[in-house]
């Protein structure tokens, strides 16, 4: 965490073991069955990750499983809307360190921030702050896709002056997910001290890496082991099922090298609009260095409002 | 609520007033501001719904918007996931009801009766259910688009002895909705006490009735104001924009009587697989007979497993 990422290699096809170091392997369904969560805690030993994340009720099972591995226990707080009150997220939070809670995740009062009801989302992370009391850090998501640029610069400052350890992109049940301008604007905005977390449609090592690239130090993954094993058939899956669809609005996401390809070129994650809509393609060398160059994905200058 | 709703009229073009009486006017979005929720509120008032439904955080504001109309402030607990902690559900149902909500609707534990923790499911609901303390009615939440007939025949028995006064098919944030036979199945599953309401998907005039045909007594809704306005341009822009799409497990609903049309036909909702795919056409008597015939959705009697 925290180390230069810059020019991180993508290893294409075969075993990246160094993936899952990055991850927070996350099963947060309505209708997850503990038998479910055993086998992500397994999964989540045999690979590496850094933690495993589950549904509140799930946090002691979970804390059991992964006794003596080093792995953390995440779990989440007003998850996914949000929009329970202060006292509320406290005490389930005070309730996850009881179980066992490493790291908790809590999704921010997304209505207080899209009003500037700046008092009130403050209010709210300091509470599940003070809640932990130093027991578990706290991530706070944010949840991009409802805010506009402002908004999530906002939250971001925020959340770091009340104590968050992360920001964090997304609950991945909204209307999108983690995207690269995102993850760089929000290391910007909430400052050296608060490290950034990439979540929702992170299915594949290439957008995985890109988020890296950008400045993420950790990753919410549903897929570790398939991403991990082997990221070819993914994408050929992606390609086969969701036919790519473009507008002005849509997203080039890079990342950068791709040792294994033949044709000595770069590779590329196209996203569409829609979180579920990704293409892949292989671009020149020329190509690569306009995408690079026009995206500036890695400056560090506060960009402009 | 509770009154014999057989036969009932739809009307399918021009004002509907006594629509809005089934409705609980529902606004539950992550990024709902509170001006949003005040225009909720009028809008409630000015159709008589029976109760408007918001998140947590915004109960305080409901309850005072609507102060002296008799419309009921109702709100959710452990939404949508239904997977915090029974502790947790109590905590926040207890603090709804300090704030003055009339109603909670809570998300039952979808993991625990999908792996049969009957117990579990039981304690969850029971724990909310102490925690109102009579100050409100509980509505369990079953999320039917997670579960098997069975599991779904379960959740309505743990509901009932647990309590609560009302079983509901589901979030709006799950795989899919209400439909029709799923209510006739919770309302014989629950028993003759509890009521059951119907919620997802419910976006028109005749899928409400067909819902409350089959044994709904309250409806979850966000768009009152134009079913009960007219909803012939709501159906229009249904057929438009949501192509149909059919197969073998497609759900046909029937609303009885179309007092409008010329041709002295029946009128139907077919809905497809997939809840955003609604259509409707017109059928002959016969075949409005054979489908009421087939379907049974009025019958008292105990569906076979």
């Amino acid at each position: 965490m925290g180390k230069k990422t810059e020019g991180i290699k993508l290893k294409l096809s075969g075993k990246d073991e160094g993936f899952a170091a990055f991850c927070d392997h996350t099963v947060l369904r309505a209708y997850t069955t503990t038998a479910c969560v055993k086998e992500f805690c397994e999964e989540a030993i045999k690979y590496g990750a850094a933690a495993v994340c589950v549904n509140p009720i799930h946090v002691s099972l979970v804390k059991k499983s992964l006794k003596g591995t080093g792995i953390k226990t995440a779990t989440v707080i007003g998850f996914p809307l949000g929009a329970t009150k202060p006292s509320v997220k406290a005490f389930e939070a005070s309730e996850a360190i009881k179980d066992g809670a490493d790291e908790v995740d809590m999704v921010i009062n997304v209505g207080a921030v899209r009003e500037g009801n700046h008092d009130l989302v403050y209010e709210d992370i300091k509470g599940v702050v003070d809640a932990v009391g130093g027991k578990a850090i706290v991530k706070v998501i944010i949840e991009t896709c409802y805010l506009s640029r402002e908004q999530k610069i906002e939250a971001c400052k925020i959340s770091a002056k009340a104590g968050a350890k992360f920001v964090k992109t997304s609950t991945g049940m909204g209307t999108g997910g983690a995207t690269v301008s995102d993850i760089h604007l929000m290391k910007v905005s909430a400052g050296g001290a608060v490290q950034v977390k990439a979540s929702g449609g992170i299915e594949d090592r290439a957008t995985a890496y890109a988020m890296i690239a950008a400045g993420a130090t950790r990753l919410g993954v549903s897929r570790v082991p398939q991403i991990v094993e082997d990221d070819t058939s993914m994408i050929s899956a992606t390609k086969r099922n969701q036919p790519p669809q473009f507008n002005d609005n849509t997203e080039v996401l890079v990342a950068d090298g791709c040792p294994e390809n033949a044709v000595s070129a770069k590779y590329t994650a196209v996203r569409g609009p829609d979180p579920g809509y990704c293409e892949y393609r292989l671009i020149t060398a020329d190509e690569y260095k306009s995408l690079v160059g026009g995206a500036k994905p890695l400056s560090d200058k506060e960009p402009e409002c």
